[in-house]
């Protein structure tokens, strides 16, 4: 039995949804799919989730992932061997005990949902340095089943961009954790250091506090540091390394931070200065804070994506600064560090309903300062917003 | 045009293969595939090389990548707009380069490579947390470009298996990148820290000191460390993460390293001791020492896998620990983590040639001492071995 009773709401919500979909269960791999119906995250990628419209998930995972499997609230785990010598290819030790679960669960020949469609964009496994994506071979295992195969991926992003009180605990451990990254980016942001060590310092205070924490196993950080005007200007508005350049005195200071706790994803912005800031930098970062809490000021169920992120805007235009917010004002995260609902731009047409979460980042980029933008995660609630971490 | 002269022997390589193949040119989009011919690692994964069989290379990315392109060979560089307010989707502004450059090379109409197998597992665009895998969408663009298209991976993945000098001397600085990172693990390990604490401090050197090391812009590391004999025992012959376990005086701690320094990586084990190590330690690790020096003088042209993994395998037999050697001997490596050429072991028929890159890595394990393994990396020489960093 799937053993925690608050994480259960999810698995009768998707197995509801399956009923009126007229399917018999689903099949996924995606390790985002794996977090969001078993609450585990995979580390080779190799394991599947089956379950039932009605009754009790199967969850299938190599014998190494014991220690990730513990956090898991599926009770029914099956394991198959990999990577000794004499074990047979872990797709077949997989795809026999898949075979097994269709046939137990009562799934051969109906209609099941599978992961038909992905997006191109991954959560990866914890093997960050070589994730897995289900592509040929684990859709040729599919085809072995004797199911009638549908695309579930539309109807689980659906699902996910609302989550339940139980996922947004583990997203308020996961934005925890993220602190310990952003004091350790106030502490090293200095004259003389280089981005790239600022950055290590942040990723290194994620990973040595954040694991093990509130029972975190596996706990991991990416950041980037942007530093001075030229920089700020050029790349800070996206995504790019972060440099050798060493911080000089009066220089502003950017840190992206994505972090993933067990699969569950914070996206956080942070600006400081080397050495005090100046009136204009002042003024600069004051207005960017006044837009980012208009916005969340404007998160309720029931708000569009257009009004949220016109109460951004509209503050920087008051101050002259609209022309330099160029980018939206915020995205769906939480199984990944970015999902697609909602979105926050102008004229868009999303409707904020209770339990999704957003972030909210407004930003300005420009020669003479640079750039400035102010990144949270806010959770839509009953009758309004909670700022994660807050 | 290209470039660098030494690194124009691998686009000269693979444009004789495509030209033996009645192949007029290609067009590449997984990360592994840009470093492989434009030595370029992406950040967000939306690029694309368009090879022709004789000519110039036309290399399409993001705009905002212009630093990570800073290290590319290829000249005729043309970027897309992404992600501010009004940018085309990406995929349109890709799509447009694309149908030029195949059209300026003469490709319409012409039997072309391109991926349509990939690996499930994937060397990762910079972007760790998120990174990119060219499915569905990357698919369908290729199918508007009005060519005709063939399977091209088979031939990368047996081309690629022989490094260039010039791709030798970027894998020599990756694995001189991941010695900051052993002599941090060496300098962590002391009864009382957490594996957490020591793989972080591991991590943050090797981005801090390896970042703009030798003109690397992106170096970034993953590390397992796994101590004491029950977790030895247990995970440390494959995959698990580093945990919040304190080190004990007279533990054994294994280090797991993987690599990346824009897009080149390395694969090493190391062992350390909290505090001084046994008689019983000293030997076993002794004996893995040594089987691991038997291997690597087998290593030589024209060797077989079973070769090499024989070598190992006999010295642990001669000290009766043939039994608790469990894995294989080694696996390629260099624009992946992973490469499926060569491997070594038992009965393996693969032949080293001059320019393979693998890993020599024997390991023991028992509950009695837990799990030794070491770890280097060995370029195959006109007549020998290289162990990169040597």
């Amino acid at each position: 039995m799937v053993t925690d009773t608050a994480l259960r709401v999810r698995i009768a919500g998707v197995q509801a949804a399956l009923a009126e979909e007229r399917l018999a269960g689903l099949i996924v791999r995606l390790p985002e799919h794996l977090v969001l119906l078993a609450g585990y995250w995979p580390m080779l990628g190799r394991s599947a989730l089956v379950l039932p419209a009605s009754g009790e998930p199967v969850l299938i995972a190599p014998e190494m992932e014991r220690e990730s499997l513990s956090r898991t609230f599926v009770s029914d785990i099956r394991t198959f061997p990999v990577w000794k010598l004499g074990d047979p290819p872990p797709d077949e030790g997989l795809a026999r005990r898949l075979r097994d679960a269709v046939s137990e669960r009562h799934l051969r020949g109906e209609r099941i949902g599978v992961e038909r469609s992905a997006d191109e964009e991954l959560a990866p496994t914890q093997k960050l340095t070589e994730p897995w994506h289900p592509t040929g071979p684990a859709q040729a295992i599919l085809e072995t089943l004797g199911a009638d195969l549908h695309d579930v991926t539309p109807l689980l992003t659906r699902l996910r961009a609302r989550k339940t009180p139980a996922e947004l605990e583990r997203l308020r451990v996961s934005r925890e954790i993220a602190g310990f990254g952003l004091r350790a980016f106030s502490g090293a942001v200095e004259e003389g250091r280089t981005e790239a060590e600022v950055a290590a310092e942040v990723e290194r205070a994620v990973m040595a506090r954040g694991t093990g924490y509130k029972g975190t196993v596996h706990a991991r950080a990416e950041a980037l540091v942007f530093s001075g005007a030229e920089r700020l200007n050029r790349v800070s508005w996206g995504l790019a390394a972060s440099t050798p350049r060493r911080m000089e005195r009066g220089d502003l200071v950017m840190l992206e931070l994505s972090t993933v706790a067990d699969g569950y994803y914070s996206d956080l912005t942070r600006m400081a200065t080397a050495g005090p800031a100046t009136a204009r930098q002042e003024a600069l970062l004051a207005a960017v804070a006044a837009a980012q809490r208009a916005a969340i000021r404007a998160v309720r169920p029931g708000a569009t994506g257009d009004a949220v992120d016109r109460a951004a805007r509209e503050v920087l235009r008051a101050e002259g600064l609209a022309d330099h917010f160029i980018h939206i004002t915020g995205h769906g995260l939480g199984f990944r560090y970015h999902e697609s609902i909602p979105l926050l731009y102008p004229g868009a047409e999303d409707v904020l309903a209770e339990g999704m979460v957003t972030s909210v980042e407004p930003g300005i980029y420009a020669p003479s300062f640079g750039g400035i933008r102010i990144e949270d995660n806010v959770a839509v609630t009953a009758d309004g917003a909670e700022v994660l971490g807050e």
